[in-house]
């Protein structure tokens, strides 16, 4: 079932959108083919209040702008290439934040090998909002497709799940560390995965070999899922206790089923979900480990109409209130 | 003299853009190799109260966000091709707003023969905003730099100027039409050409074919010019006289020498500056005229550092109070 937002663009841009190489707009990057190569453009706004916080440090603001981007690339097996950055601001900004802000896009383009081409600073009587649009590389016609997932394929996870989600409410409501019995570290941990989340840019190959069907998680990892399944024509099933969590996540899920509940539909992971085929599975996970990425096998994907269906460890399946984060 | 803007990117973002793509971040566009064919790239973003006012109709929203970044592809000679578009919502729109905002995309992607191929709806706790980046194609090498104009090349400015700053002003103050002698067709006309500016996409060729340094006009045509100026290391001689007018922008003139001077400083005109060597200037004059679009020579490049004067018609140099927007 398309959330407000899906619909939103099914109706009113999909018309609009005609060309093959936008893909009907149903994934989050266009491909563009040039000789021997294609370029994967895709474009992310970020807005103060929305997916940052106004107390954020402008070195994590201007990271997480560029890593939601480049998740994306990596969803699709693109190689990092170029962005662009447009930055509306409400004010003219101090210097220092200009040092912050710049320091680290530096930090996250030099690891992840893209360079900034060009952009737009703009005054705006709102908040703060960074829109960056990257460009990427694949051999031709070897991008991962969203709508590429067939029955039987094992479906994989990057990282781990919810602790962005978790990061959030303790900037949110700092006295639930206690109530998660979380040490500084653990918080530091969590609040560093919704500032900074980490592109799976070094998985960039091994989802092009490997994946017949890519997502990255930022609305929410069963929504997410269902997106991907909506746009195959198959169901997927997850097991709720295959989902990886890292440590402080686990302490947290010990507190309370809700909690985990809350993590796998709440976003901003920039974690890829993708379905493999079980004849390459071994090979995916051998490669994944080789670039120091973990991934894990959460379920199945069967066929169907882009149902996800979320287990619990008796098989039962799990009513969720929502299924993932829309704008609308 | 960079503005307060020109500073603020030479300072910080023009360190992270080392790339030789990037252009030093000294153009609107940035140049990006492909087998055969170059792809130029640039990205604008306009907020409401800004770049257009909250009556505005949504159709022309939308035209005029996509028609700002024709307008900077235009300066380069370059070919549109796709564009991705992130719109940034203060809340949901009702459908005869999206169904008004997509027709405005619609008919100018038709007109200029772009593709819409991606983007992102965001919600904002601000004003609406909309960043385009547009992708387009030169013959590998043949992009149209903004640095290169020489001693002893002509000046053009396509369209009429202006216009775009009286249709503001009339929008603020609607009885300056009595003050200026403005009948209603006028009135229509200056507020189109500030809701609708017309990208002169027709002219990529004959740019490319004719002129050695183009800028779009959308901060001012003496600031625009300056920097063109600026990064060529050469100065320009402007003569007000030339400057081509409408003829509801020659009646607004007429009230006033004052209203003139600040309509080549206002910006928002999305005409195309080319310096043009004498030898191709008669081809340059023929080309455009044959391409449908006006192109007025208005002066000459000179040899200095960046430098632009204005000369009254008694060939004395006029002093500006500003020239050109800035954000910061």
């Amino acid at each position: 079932m398309p959330s407000g937002e899906d619909d939103l663009i099914a109706r009113y841009f999909r018309p609009v959108a005609t060309a093959p190489g936008a893909l009907g707009l149903i994934d989050d990057a266009a491909v563009l083919q040039a000789e021997g190569v294609d370029i994967v453009v895709t474009t992310d706004a970020i807005v103060e209040g929305v997916h940052f916080l106004k107390d954020d440090p402008p070195e994590t603001i201007a990271y997480k702008a560029l890593a939601v981007n480049l998740s994306d690339l990596a969803a699709k097996g693109a190689r990092p290439y170029a962005y662009l950055l447009a930055l509306t601001l409400p004010n003219e900004p101090p210097a220092p934040w200009l040092e912050s802000f710049t320091s680290g896009l530096r930090a996250l383009q030099e690891e992840a090998g893209i360079m900034l081409v060009g952009g737009d600073t703009t005054r705006t009587p709102g908040p703060l909002s960074l829109t960056i649009t990257v460009l990427g590389l694949v051999p031709q016609g070897t991008s991962v497709p969203r709508r590429g997932a067939n029955a039987s394929d094992r479906l994989y996870v990057t990282g781990t799940i919810g602790d962005s989600y978790l990061g959030l409410r303790l900037l949110q409501q700092p006295d639930l560390a206690n109530a998660w019995a979380l040490s500084k570290d653990d918080v530091a941990f969590l609040v560093r995965r919704y500032r900074k989340p980490e592109p799976r840019s070094a998985l960039t190959t091994v989802i092009r070999n490997c994946a017949e069907s890519a997502i990255d998680v930022s609305d929410g990892l069963v929504g997410d899922i269902e997106k991907l399944c909506h746009v195959s024509h198959v169901n997927a099933e997850i097991e709720l206790d295959l989902v990886p969590l890292s440590a402080p996540g686990r302490k947290a899920v010990s507190k309370g089923r809700d909690i985990l509940e809350a993590m796998i539909v709440a976003g901003d992971d920039y974690e890829i979900a993708a379905a493999v085929p079980a004849s390459r599975s071994a090979k995916f996970e051998a490669e994944a480990a080789k670039a120091g990425v973990d991934a894990s096998a959460i379920g199945v994907i069967k066929s169907g109409e882009g149902e996800v269906t979320v287990l619990d460890r008796d098989g039962r399946s799990i009513t969720l209130a929502r299924k993932g984060f829309s704008h609308f």
